[in-house]
């Protein structure tokens, strides 16, 4: 399969793209022949976005409770919820995320919930790209999970049955459900396995301080004792870190998803540091976190809500400046889930996206770096390819309406 | 002309609607007569949003400047720009603010800018409601701002001529850039002429500061001194508001227009006090300011970026809830600018929208008023009706495309 994507705007220039198989292979003035043409007259080509941090299926809680304080929306709404989730609903929630993610330019996500063969079959089916997290809990019995040795090794060798599209990796929670001793075994068995590991790091200030209290250790330092510091992890969050923990984290390359949206509705009370870590040395990506805390899955909204933030919070309004925005849900991204994408350049993977230039959001064309960042948002968004396939097209998304209508029913189920 | 809307959701339930002239006549469960008929199935009719504080033909700036100080940013970008204005721009630049706002549910502006019969022609031939404010300047010269009581009142004048969509308004810019003298004098004749006022007031700390040096005392407290504080008031901004500043606008029932997304971007280092403000009696009210400066005119933006910013600022994520949002967001605007809307009920004026509930940033319908202040984009607004007449319907506005061409020729123009 080959497509000639002509005339499309590409870093301020016209340029012809031909995709052959699921790779770019040409990228010039010439005319290619192809299995399908696409003429990208006034449309920008770019890679797609990348979501560093999401629980896909939880779209079907969107909207199922908000406004409320932390521990009630979890002991009263969202944990209640969960215990009731079977394969079937991580399947339609797992379509609705996709069909959401695609339609505002997502191409890829880093994924961690429950039943992740579940996840990885649906999502490959739909032609997503995603890294797909064991989850690891073991301080309290959780049903859905299995944190044991043996079930871990067995699940990552099941997700490594999806084809290109689908990653496996080990995604412990967070350190105050999983045990030393298991983020230890994570930590040496993913270096063995040369393994992405996900987690939650220094969400909130309490978890902080149980930490401290527990382990005479902040979570980032914790982790460093198990081994898990290192270009394979990605740490979700990572809002409430000291100076140490920084130059840790840095020096060791790991990856922090930021996610802006999340902690800003759920009062976190502080804005992850952006020039601090980045400082240090970290590589520093976003995400959307779950749609029961966001609530959507959409990164335009998230790249302004983060370049917007750090403005705010650290009272500079040349923070975060909208072409590192661009490039931290881009470029960063797939450095960080080990894509060879993020970019359009000959050689990388077809994960790219058209944006409609005509969409008034994007007019006029003064900058288009700054229009994606603080103006743009899923509407721009007109074709979607992924691996070379196009999964999106004029705005439409194959069997779009059945994924809604399933998702639906689905969620009613679950809460009923 | 007369609009039969059928099936479509209002309140949790399936309702028929009859729209004659510009003024919802039946809400129920009957069939109606009508010149039209829309079928609402699988959609949601809502009040269309209101925009309480922009300057429309900043769109032509959109993107042009971002990411730098506040005073490189006025003196080096947007300030040289401003002073090239013609009247050909501020048309070009209002038809890109209308059609965006269009498409992105608002159905109703409050606008302050050069040239306001430009605005009020353009915008009303475009079929758009707005409360136009005649700017006035007048501590330093501005060749674009004819600041005289005789100028003024003869634009007022003028303004009253473009029929029921346009109400005009006078808008002095700020304290800082406004006389004591006129100030007085337009808070005198606004109360005699029932005219609204729109200005900016606190939106920074050095503001204030100025202020009660030159003046000895708060912005606030100055406009009280001049006779402006009434529920004829809009505050823009409205950020660095002390507590005796909060209880002299909230006994005077001022409206405050709270712009979360460009008080971010040029980090005006504090945030809107929603529950002080609130607890006092303001109107508070929602506001996108200009698109130079947020970088778009989309409400759905700004209710999730308030609602976020005041849970995340004030350390509680009941705060702002998404139901309050909306509010502000619709009944409320709708209060502020004296249109007899912002709610779905019979003898209201037609300014309504249709939101499709099938996509996906809106499944599964657990909680409507959620996922649209929470997850919502332009993308799920289908129809917009104004005044009783389609402005929008199957995501199209009329010559669409003109107006986006003319647009960028005129920004190019303008910054060449």
């Amino acid at each position: 399969m080959s497509i000639f994507i002509k005339n499309a705007l590409l870093n301020g220039k016209k340029q012809n793209i031909l995709i052959e198989d699921n790779l770019i292979s040409y990228i010039g003035k010439d005319k290619q022949e192809a299995d399908e043409t696409i003429n990208a007259n006034k449309k920008a080509i770019l890679p797609g976005l990348i979501n560093t941090h999401t629980h896909s299926s939880m779209t079907l809680l969107r909207s199922y409770a908000d406004d409320l304080p932390l521990m009630d929306w979890l002991q009263t709404k969202i944990w209640p919820a969960e215990a009731k989730l079977k394969p079937e609903h991580i399947r339609a929630g797992t379509k609705l995320a996709c069909l959401e993610m695609i339609k505002s330019g997502t191409t890829c996500f880093n994924d961690m919930y429950f039943y992740p063969e579940e996840i990885a079959k649906t999502t490959s089916e739909l032609g997503m790209r995603a890294v797909i997290g064991i989850p690891v809990i073991d301080i309290f019995p959780n049903p859905l999970v299995d944190s044991s040795e043996k079930a871990i090794i067995s699940k990552i060798e099941e997700l490594g049955k999806f084809g290109d599209l689908i990653t496996p990796a080990i995604a412990p929670h967070a350190v105050y459900t999983v045990t030393k001793e298991k983020l230890k075994w994570i930590g040496d068995y993913s270096e063995e396995n040369n393994l992405l590991v996900h987690t939650h790091l220094s969400e909130t200030e309490q978890e902080n301080k149980d930490c401290v209290k527990k382990y005479g250790k902040t979570p980032t330092q914790l982790l460093k004792d198990c081994n898990l510091l290192s270009s394979r992890l990605i740490a979700a969050h990572s809002v409430w870190l000291n100076e140490e923990d920084a130059k840790s984290l840095g020096n060791n390359k790991v990856t922090l998803a930021h996610c802006p949206a999340a902690n800003m509705k759920l009062s976190v009370g502080h804005a992850f540091n952006f020039a601090l870590t980045r400082s240090c040395g970290c590589n520093i990506c976003l995400g959307t976190d779950g749609a029961s805390s966001n609530n959507n899955l959409d990164m335009f909204n998230v790249m302004k809500m983060a370049a917007l933030l750090q403005k705010y919070d650290y009272d500079n309004p040349t923070l975060m400046n909208a072409s590192e925005t661009f490039n931290l849900a881009t470029r960063a991204g797939a450095q960080a889930l080990r894509v060879n994408a993020g970019v359009i350049e000959k050689g990388k993977l077809a994960d790219v996206i058209l944006i409609d230039l005509k969409n008034p959001k994007l007019v006029p064309s003064h900058n288009l770096e700054s229009s994606l960042v603080y103006s743009a948002d899923s509407s721009c968004v007109e074709t979607v390819i992924i691996n070379g396939k196009i999964v999106m097209q004029n705005y439409k998304v194959e069997g779009e309406d059945r994924i809604v209508e399933e998702a639906e029913k689905s969620a009613m189920d679950l809460v009923k």
